[in-house]
Order: structure tokens, then C-alpha cells, then sequence
């Protein structure tokens, strides 16, 4: 499909099947997720991807209940960076290094300015940076899955904080942003038959 | 080409060449932009689009004086809403009901899920999510502008207080949340022929 056919055919998927998808199909939607670009390239997130049962039955209290977490064929939770240490930046850097075959001292000036462009931030601010970023890739993650159609669902119902209990998210310094909950859709989906519903051009659009 | 291709593609351009972009990728691209998903489907932001090259001209020092500012095409500026009023909320429900042919009253109860789940967050939260929303279109629309091979530079450098004056997006509502320029690689870019630097698989995702 063209993208405009698969932003199209997709929609917020309320209820799945249960089928999974393919290993070639999520690979190729988690080839996308690792493409999305992110400021400086630091992509200052972790991406869960969730097939585990016992794990999902988990999250389901904590997903208000919505079926998607267990009828899913795979929950991907982008977990933020909660802040960027120097730490991060100097895998960041050596990673630079050693793909484009540079040394650490000709990066010293790059370095020197992500750093100085973090640090201006509060740990409050950085993770909010991080989420934003994460929100990226979840948006070439949801256009990927449609490409193959394959069902997602788009989902921020769900309660971080016990979220990042479940996953052990806090203590590596993560937390749960957002969702995309994969599979098929379910023959009883509700939503599915609905026309989509977007701003018109003339209010969304402003031209200067 | 394919998502990937596209996606592989693509880099952060630092050098355009002024050349302009065609009306019809422009519209492909605007487009995807405009089917972006976003919660609730609210659309929580305006999307500027600005050719216009005196205001270019003002852009450019309240972008740390980066050049595809002026020798982009176009300047994409995604300006997310300050808040969700309830004038907002009821704007959204009547263009639900328009599209989907429904009466305002079978929509209440949706329309009540949706100023419970807003009024709950501060206005500063509600900015926040707004800006996350607008990461979402902002990612489809450099995935789209990368299938039709239109180079496109994401930008968070520049200065939002200056973006929202020259703009006047302040009294509007709205915020200068993240740019893209939109134009043509200049012969000299010296990021074109350099790696595309990712997070390895093993460390960006976590399998359970």
C-alpha cells in the first residue's frame, strides 16, 4: 500500500482477535521503530516488546481493562529515558565512533554541545524530552504496522507508574510513555465500519 | 519506495539548495499529516506551513541562524494548542457527529470521557500532551515527505518564545511545539554521505 492508503485503512483497533503476527511483519515494524529519527539521534528510549501471556494478564488491571493488552498479539511500550546521564551520551558518542569510523576527540565538540544542551534542562524537562521523542517512533511504528497491515492500537490509558512496576521499569531509569498494542482486528469491532474522523484541511492547516 | 527504503533514506538535512517542492508532494505530505492519529483524534495543535520568504527571514535568527530555515521550500511549524477548552471539545464533537452522521446526544457520553480525562491534567499537562500529539504528525509527515523523496530537516532548535511572537501564535492559543523544513539536499550537505547512525537491536529493544 501507498502510505496514504495504509494512514487510511488504519484505525485505533477496539477489539482484536487474539492472531499473531507474523515474525517478518513485526520485524518489519520494529526495523521502522529503530529508523525514527530523534533530536541529535540519541533515541533516549527503550522499546518493550511484549508477547509474554503472564506479562500482559499483568498490565491488563493496569490498562483500565481494555482487551487490546491481552487480545494483542504483541504490546510495544516505548519507555523513556526519565533523564539523560553523561553516562548515555558516551555510548551515544562511541556509537557515532565507531559507525562512521571516527575518532572519540573528533566528536569532543558534538559531544561538548549535547551535553551543554541537556544539562540546561531540568530531569523534569529531559524526560519530557525523551517521551516526545519516543512519540517519534511510535508514529512511524503505528504508519509501519499499517503498511503491513497489521492492526494497532494507539493507547495512553494506562497507568505509568504501575506500568513501570510490572516491567521493572524504574529502577533501569525508564517509564512508560505510550503504547501500540498489535494484532488483528476482531469481526465485532465497533469502531472498525465508522469513517474516520480528521480536522478539515482549513482548520487544521494555516498558510503563510 | 517501501516504508523502510524511505525511512533509510531520509537524513537530517543541514544544507538545502532552495529548490522548491512540487504542489503535489506538498499535498502528499500535508496529507499525511493530516490523517495522524492523536488521542481522542482530537488533533490538538495547527499546522503552519509557511513559504512566505520575509517571514523565513524573521524565522531564521530565532532559529540559531540554521540555514534550511531560508533555504528550505517549506517550513512545516507544528503548533501545539496551550490547552483543551471545552469550546474545543465541543468543536470536535460537532465534527464527529457531522462525519459520522450521528446526533450530539449519542455523542455525551464520549464527549463527558473526554473533558474528564483533559480536566484531570494542569494546563501546563495539557500543553505538554498537546506537544506529544503533534510528535505523532510530525513523524508521519518526515515519513511522508521521505517517500516522495522530498528532503526534510526535524528541528527542535529554534526559539519557541520568538517562533510564537514573529507568528503571533500566542494570542491563536498556540505554541511552537517542533519544525520541519521541507526542500532539497544542497550539493555540499556534509551529513549526506555519512552512516546513519541507530541503537543497536540489542539495546534499543527488550523482548519478554
Amino acid at each position: 500500500m501507498s502510505l496514504l492508503d495504509s494512514l487510511k485503512w488504519r484505525y485505533a483497533t477496539k477489539k482484536m482477535s487474539g492472531a499473531k503476527v507474523p515474525t517478518e511483519k513485526l520485524e518489519f515494524i520494529l526495523d521502522a521503530i529503530q529508523l525514527a529519527p530523534s533530536s541529535f539521534g540519541l533515541q533516549p528510549y527503550t522499546v518493550l516488546v511484549i508477547e509474554d501471556e503472564a506479562t500482559k494478564a499483568k498490565l491488563l488491571p493496569a490498562s483500565y481493562n481494555q482487551s487490546q493488552i491481552t487480545d494483542s498479539s504483541h504490546l510495544i511500550v516505548f519507555a523513556a529515558w526519565t533523564s539523560v546521564s553523561a553516562e548515555k551520551i558516551d555510548t551515544f558518542i562511541a556509537d557515532i565512533a565507531a559507525k562512521r569510523s571516527l575518532s572519540l576527540e573528533a566528536l569532543n565538540d558534538y559531544k561538548g554541545y549535547i551535553s551543554g544542551s541537556i544539562t540546561r534542562l531540568s530531569e523534569e524537562q529531559q524526560a519530557i524530552w525523551n517521551a516526545k521523542q519516543a512519540y517519534i517512533a511510535f508514529g512511524i511504528g503505528l504508519t509501519a504496522a499499517a503498511e503491513v497491515e497489521v492492526d494497532a492500537t494507539p493507547m495512553e490509558g494506562f497507568v505509568p507508574a504501575q506500568y513501570n512496576e510490572i516491567l521493572g521499569l524504574t529502577e533501569q531509569g525508564l517509564t512508560a510513555s505510550v503504547v501500540l498494542a498489535l494484532g488483528y482486528r476482531g469481526e465485532e469491532d465497533w469502531l472498525a465500519p465508522l469513517p474516520k474522523v480528521r480536522r478539515d484541511k482549513d482548520l487544521l492547516f494555516k498558510f503563510i
